[in-house]
Parts: C-alpha cells; structure tokens; sequence
C-alpha cells in the first residue's frame, strides 16, 4: 500500500461502481423530468454567514470551513463553508431570484458534506438526492412528491414499498392532549423508535424522561388506531381536535390514488415523527418492503423554511430520496456481476505495419454508434487476447496478413470462442445484434 | 436585492442553463463511451499532503483549505483542501488502486476549485472535463486522445477547428542550439504569446529578457519552417537533432488519419509552447477556426506525473477539453432562445370537485413517457392559460364539465392557439407526434 491516503470519509468510484451510479441518475433525471421538475445547481460552497445558525448546534459543528485566503490564513479565520444539504442553498436560490415563477418544481442531486465520525455506511462526502416544490399551499404538490418518488423507486427496479403519512399538527396535538405541550421534542423521538424498540421499549423510554404512566397510557389509546387508513384516520379525529390536518391527510391519500399510486401502498401511520424541527404539515417516509430495510424517502411540508433569505412566508413541500442507501442496495443485488469495460469491442493490431487496418476498424465501429476500444500496448497479439478476456471484452476483431489480403475482417467472440469473418461495412451491425 | 449573497466567484445554474449544460456532459459521456473511456470520479477535497508542492508556489497560494474540525480550528489548523484539477487525484487513484488494468482510459467531468482573482469567465468553481489514458508508451494513445477530441468538439457541434501539435523536446532543443537551455522557461513563455503580440512583439520580450540578437535571429530560423507538416517536419529534422521527436510527430499525423481526423485539420505547430513543467513528449492544443476564440483543449504526454505517489514511471497522456469556455459559446451561439419548461405540457385544474380527472391525465402521459406537469397552485382556468404562456408551455390540457360529459379532454397548441378534443387514450400519441 503506497504512502497515500484518501481524506477521512471519502471514496473514489471507480469505473464499475461510477457506471452504476450514472445509470442511477440517469434514470431519476429521467423520471424527474417526466413529471416537470427542473434541474438547479448550486455552488459546493456558501458565504459561512449563509449557513451559520441553520443547523442547530449539532449541524454547526459537522460543517466543513474554509479558511480565508491572504492575510486571514494567517488569523485562522474562516469566510466559507461547504454546503451541509440542498435545502439551504434552495432557499438562498429563491431569495436572489425573485423573478423565479412559482411554483417552482426542482431537482437536484449533489454532494454535500458532513464532519461525520465516519462509519460503516456513512460519508463525509455523499450524495443528496431532493425534490421540492417551492410556491405553493396546495396539496397537490404533496401528492407529485409522494408520486415523483413513487416512479423515481420503480424506475431503480424498487417494486414493494410502503409509504408512510403522517402530520407534524397531529404529532403536535397529541403531545398537548397529553398534558406534555412543551416535551414535544423527548415524546417524539421516542415514539420515532418504535419500529427498532418495540412499544414496551418507547414507554420505558418515556418514563425514564419523566413521563406520568397516565401521560404514557393516555398516549398509547392515540396511537394505538385501527387498522385501515378510513379507520385510522376516524380514531384520531375522535381523540384530537385537528380537523385540518387530518381532513389534508384524507384528501392527500385520494389525490395520490389519483396519480397513480396504489392504495394499498398509503399507509396513514400516527407513529411517524419525523424532522420535527421545520416540518409545518403533512410528513410522509417510504420504506422498502423488505425486512430490515427501512426507510428509503422521506419528506413533508416546509412552509417556515424556504422564505428565510426572502423574508417572507414561501410555501414548500419536497422528498429526499436515500440515494447512498438505494445505490448500497443496489449494488448488493448486483453481487458479484462480471465487471466489463465501457466499450465491450476491443480492436487488436496485429503489428505496426497493420496498424492502419486496425484504426480504420476501430473508428468504423465508433462512427457507427458502437462503443469500441483500441490496444494501446505493445503485447504480441496471442497476450493481446489474454488481456481481452481478462478485461471481460466480449468481442475482439483480429486483422492479420489473411484478413488484410482479403479485405475483410475476423471477430471472434471471446464467451463462446466462435469466430467469424466480415467484410468492415458490416462489422457494426453483426456486433449490434449481438451486443443487443 | 435581498441581503444574501453567493460566495464570490461561484455561480448557481438555474434550470434553462443547466439544461444546457447536462445535455453538452451527455454529448461528452456518449462520445467518451463510445472512445472506451471509463468513467472515474474522486472526492471534491483531499488531504492537504496530497496536494501541496504539485502546483507551484502560485498554485499553492490557490487551494481552498479547509480548517481542522474540533481543537485544532481553534489553532487555525488546515487538514484538507478542495481539489485544484483531476490530474494529481487521478495519479492517486492509480496509486492506491495497484490492480487496476493499465493502460486505463478514464474521462472525468468533474468541478475543481482555485481561489483564482474571479473575472469575467473567470471563477472560484468551473468543471473540468479530462481524458487521460495512463499506463503506456505507444503513439496510438496521443491518436486517441486527438480522436475522441474531436469527436467531442464535432458531437457538440462545433464543425470546424485546427488541432496543432508540437513536441516538448523540440522545444527544448530549440532552446539548446541557440545556447539558451537554462532560460528555456522566458524563452517559451515570450514564443508562447506569438498569436496575441505578433513576432515583433516576441522578439522586443526577448531581447526585454536579456536574449542577444544572435540567438533571436538563430530562434526565428527555426521557427520559420516551410508551410504543410512534411515541410515543416523536415525542416525541424534539418535544424534541431530529435529524430525520435520529429518521427513520433510524422507517425502521429498519420496514426490520427487513421482514427478519422481529416489531415488538413492537423498542424504541426513549432511556436505551440504549453505546460512546459510536466509535458514530456508530444502536445497538442485545439483551435476553433473561428477568429478570437482561441484554444478550447489542450493537452500532451507527460510520463512524470502520474507515478508520483506510486513511487515509479507511469506513462500518460491526456487531454482537457476547456468546457466552461466551450459552453459559454455555446450559450452565445443559442442567443436569445426562448425559454421552455422541462415538460412541454400543462394539465390544467378546472376546479377541486375535477380534480382527479386531471390527475389522471397527467398520469396517464407521464406513464407513456410524456414529460407532464401538473398545474399545482390557486388561480382559475383563464389565469392558468394566462401562466402556461408566460411559462413557456407548448401544450395545455384542460378538462371541464364539457369534457368531463364526454369522457374527453380538449388540448390547446399555445403557439397556435389550436384546440382539439381527444380521448385520454390519444392524448400522449398525439402530444408525441406533435412534440417530436
């Protein structure tokens, strides 16, 4: 191992996984697209005063300063930091460009950085991966979240998912219909547990934080709902007095219907407590439906957040898929797919005198649209084929002295060891088939 | 103007630009593919180790540090820094990953970051797009290079460009035989301005530099080869002993026809002085022809480079494609295109008790593959007309109480003002066929 080192929580991608992580966004841009949302990029870093005091404690320590060029090295001072999610950078979007029509649909999928102690499954350095709608109070823009990242799921080959809805307003008025108004923060990440540390856990939990077993047993008949989202929804409205908020998660379960998504899928869920800090109405998480598999998308309505820079009230609601988990996951079906390189051709040379023959090949093949790579090394042509089948190439074209009297040019495919002979006009088109 | 700014020297790409911009990184990726270059990406910093002492005190003074999280922030302390090009990552890469297959052909489009006087074109943050092909001596990888150049300058539609090629040991020989080998740096420097301050101009810089007439006059009668690269090869032949130089450059030309570059479009070029510190062997630069547009790539062999962390001699050659600069003549080429969303088409909402009959049309195109948006905010049908306009929209559908009786849904061409009634069924056929 030679004496050098990536930073602390970064990676490379080599070839194999960056195809991998092409093809994947690839395929959100395209499902993204479909469904009107814009590309937006931003820089990777901001003004610090852009994202001082927007993290919380917490957030302010992972992020990553930069120190002042010139004389303020010499102070140590700091003028910048890099980006700690998209959402900030989004609302300073917004702000500086008020001619922006509302509302505004975008995605973007970018790195940002964290301070993170690394671990296993965690970066400093990853991908992000949000949609939002910017600019509006209708529900509607809850329904194209949940029905984006329904299509942006099964456009990855993701085909069983759940999608779990809740509302920041129902989570606030159960915390006060148990007397426990201002332990809002302590109730909810407990019962955010639940799925990890079952119910005798979340109220053990709850008691060790100085909850009364009335306040627990009081919680529990609220989240203890029947089964069935009309059943669901017609317990909490009998024991909590948000007639909008559940009214919003009623109408919101039928326009999704009518984008598409399943019923079957929509799962009013009284438990999700998520994101409690910014989240003003309806949260929402999808989890795959495969055990141990969690949460993969989550999100909810904003409404407090975006207009910061602005300083007025701008309406917005998103979903941030798990990008780093949906491509981790992906790449454990692949197991151990045979890696190939990029052109799946390899145009051999026989020596130097027939080197043109070769190049003329080669280009033959790549002005016709196939991907195709040249030999670049100075090996006799038998450890020519050895570094074909090594590579994984699944074809090789061979133009010796016979081929070259002969005008003509022979293929050989590298899995079943057949070889043919072809006039050079025609070579794009039987290795087309093939490679089809 | 509201008080929030971006970091000085970065810019944010909203959708109309980054539009453009992802379908030039398509064209790149395709053409890339199709040349057998795979794909690599590195983290956006690295540790500060990896990086200093590689650019120069100037290049040094350029990184962007990032401060040490935790004790030593208060110390003032760096760790890392943002990367300052993709070539000393690359070599890292090579170093740390000792099983990958040489030669590897990689391409990389990717933002570096230099804390660079930020002008007009001039920023803290651009992408650079590198093709490099690590691990061989052979002739055919500068021919490749100056092939899949090419194809992607032409697949970006750039129709009509000069390549010219020089050789690093004809410049120092040059420098030799007129008794200047230490003063090779000033020399070039000065030749290097040959196309901006003309040969009156290089020759007043020389003798400003302390060259004595002599060794000015014997300069020019180097540089002053014959016209047309066979000329101008035997008349380097004739005055500067590198045959090897000389002969690699004659073989190129003719290895570069072979891969499809039409030879009026190559120039050997003796006055083309770049990179001085690292090149090795031959350098190229391209040139639009289009008068004031200057060089948009560049690159060479540079056989020193790539081995630095290896710790052995890793030969290289690549070349970079001046992205930013080819995009921005890209845009002022596009000039004042109109302005279109991502979808070409907007369902509009009559009102809520309709609802979900325009959520099922938007459905109903998104899933035959028709980019669809959906009207999400609270105006009515003549002022959502009115937005679909302003926006750009080339069709609005819409499904009123007229429509709803008859189970069809009026589509309008904005352009024309054009109106149809359809069955839901047609509607993405005939959307396709007009949009196509």
């Amino acid at each position: 191992m030679p004496e050098v080192y990536l930073a602390k929580g970064t990676r490379d991608f080599l070839p194999a996984q960056m195809r991998r992580r092409l093809s994947a966004t690839d395929q959100l841009r395209e499902v993204f697209t479909r469904f009107g949302f814009e590309p937006l990029d931003t820089p990777a870093f901001e003004r610090i005063e852009t994202l001082t005091g927007k993290y919380g404690d917490e957030g302010q320590q992972l992020l990553f300063k930069i120190q002042k060029r010139g004389e303020g090295a010499l102070r140590g001072e700091v003028d910048q930091a890099l980006r700690y999610d998209l959402t900030v950078p989004l609302a300073r979007v917004v702000a500086m460009n008020p001619a922006l029509r509302l509302p505004f649909k975008r995605w973007q999928i970018a790195p940002v950085w964290r301070a993170d102690r690394p671990a296993r499954g965690r970066y400093r350095e990853f991908v992000q991966c949000d949609v939002d709608i910017v600019g509006t109070d209708s529900l509607l823009a809850e329904a194209e979240c949940l029905a984006v990242a329904s299509a942006a799921l099964t456009a990855l080959g993701f085909a069983s998912f759940t999608i779990k809805l809740n509302d920041r307003r129902i989570l606030a008025a159960m915390a006060q219909a148990i007397g426990a108004s201002g332990q809002e923060g302590p109730l909810l990440v407990a019962v955010d547990k639940l799925d990890k540390i079952g119910r005798d856990g979340v109220s053990a939990e709850l008691a060790s934080r100085g909850f009364e077993p009335a306040q627990i047993d009081a919680l529990w008949r609220i989240l203890d709902a029947p089964a069935g989202n009309d059943a669901t929804l017609a317990h909490l409205e009998a024991h909590l007095p948000v007639p909008e908020a559940v009214g919003g998660l009623r109408s919101l379960l039928g326009l999704a219907e009518s984008l598409g998504i399943p019923g079957d899928r929509l799962r009013i869920d009284p438990t999700l407590a998520r994101g409690l800090d910014y989240y003003t109405g309806p949260v929402y998480e999808i989890a795959l439906d495969e055990p141990g598999m969690g949460s993969v998308a989550g999100g909810g309505r904003y409404d407090g957040l975006i207009g910061m820079f602005a300083g007025k009230r701008i309406p917005a609601v998103g979903i941030a898929l798990g990008l780093e988990r949906l491509l981790t996951v992906l790449e454990e079906r692949l197991g151990a797919a045979v890696e190939r390189p990029a052109a799946a051709v390899l145009v051999t040379v026989w020596d130097e005198a027939r080197q043109a023959a070769s190049l003329a090949a080669v280009r033959t093949l790549r002005d016709a649209g196939t991907p195709a790579d040249l030999y670049l090394g100075e090996l006799a042509l038998k450890n020519q084929l050895k570094y074909a089948n090594g590579r994984g190439y699944r074809h090789v074209v061979v133009i010796g002295p016979d081929e070259g009297a002969a005008g003509v040019v022979s293929v050989k495919d590298l899995a079943s060891g057949a070889q043919r002979t072809l006039a050079l006009a025609d070579l794009s088109a039987a290795l087309g088939t093939d490679l089809a």
